[in-house]
């Protein structure tokens, strides 16, 4: 590899990060390479430590470096209660607002005809096994309110309905708002008046 | 390192990229992880590569993985002409323009008063060096048309008068402008149509 190939490399494989332009790829290379002690090391060391260890957690597929994730082997985290969503960005987002204190399940996407997304790719037969197995009495549906999100909180409504109480966020997500655009104020009063579905 | 650390660690260190802050830095973390294989991986190992094998060329200052870079070590471009740039970036966007056939002098910036920045500072010594060192006939002087950069092109026009033609890039380049946001036929227009300073 000739000498600037490596630095070519580095930019077209920055450029594919969502955000990232080829542009804004090269001054972010630019910038690394300036820092290369104090950032572009630690970084690549992080990267290399995230992509052989972070793995789906078995259990409800948020995103550790265990088979199980640190909030499903929690002692802290309340057994009885799920809250779905769609991916571990709204996980994550839950987590900032810090009001939810039970475990949580994400589907990894929502049903969608469209595309050919069934059940079974989105880790709701897992969600069904674990509504006996975890004891659990309540299940917060807390999926975007996109068309194919609604649609796939009736059908998890429709396969749970008379097995737990079945809850969504309701005060405060906009009509088309993505959990993960919300600030933590406006999760914390979705959650608080979360209302009946069925 | 508990499960979410080495993740939390890696969403700080992206989040110090230019252009990506907390929010966007979580998105592309999410996204390095889902392609962790095709993506994260290959990104770690580019990044380790140029952290250990990036530095600046002993002659030039252009970043490249050997002691001197390629370009002053190529055999494919014209000795007796010098571009002075300010930074990488601006020698990165010359090349882009691929019309300019000699070498280059990277200063590291601009002379400046404010920030005490002389001309120790920005391998202005090193360039006056090159001028016998590699018979060169003409430098042209790519600097931007900052308040700086116009004083740090009069300070080394001042140094080689008399020694070598002096030039600068004259047409297309707009006021205030930086080279690294020209497009490539605006730098072509503006190299072709360079003047005489001295
Ligand atoms: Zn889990
Ligand atoms: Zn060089």
């Amino acid at each position: 590899m000739s000498s600037n190939d490596s630095i070519e490399a580095l930019i077209e494989l920055m450029a594919r990060l969502p955000g990232l332009g080829p542009r804004s790829a090269r001054r972010a290379v630019l910038h690394l390479i300036r820092k290369r002690g104090p950032l572009l090391s630690p970084l690549a060391d992080a990267m290399r430590q995230v992509a052989d260890s972070a793995r789906e957690c078995l259990n409800c597929g948020n995103i550790g470096t265990a088979d199980i994730c640190d909030i499903c082997t929690s002692n802290k985290r309340a057994t009885g209660q799920i809250c779905v969503v769609e991916d571990v960005g709204d996980l994550w987002a839950m987590e900032r607002a810090g009001v939810f204190k039970g475990r949580y399940h994400v589907l990894g996407g929502t049903l969608s005809a469209l595309d050919s997304v069934g059940p079974e790719e989105l880790r709701i037969p897992r969600l069904i096994d674990r509504i006996p197995a975890e004891e659990v009495t309540e299940v917060i549906l807390a999926l975007n309110a996109t068309v194919d999100g609604v649609t796939t909180a009736h059908y998890i409504a429709d396969r749970l309905q008379g097995q737990v109480r079945l809850t969504s966020l309701a005060q405060g997500v906009p009509i088309g708002g993505e959990l993960d655009y919300l600030d933590d104020g406006t999760i914390t009063a979705a959650l608080n008046a979360r209302k009946e579905i069925l």
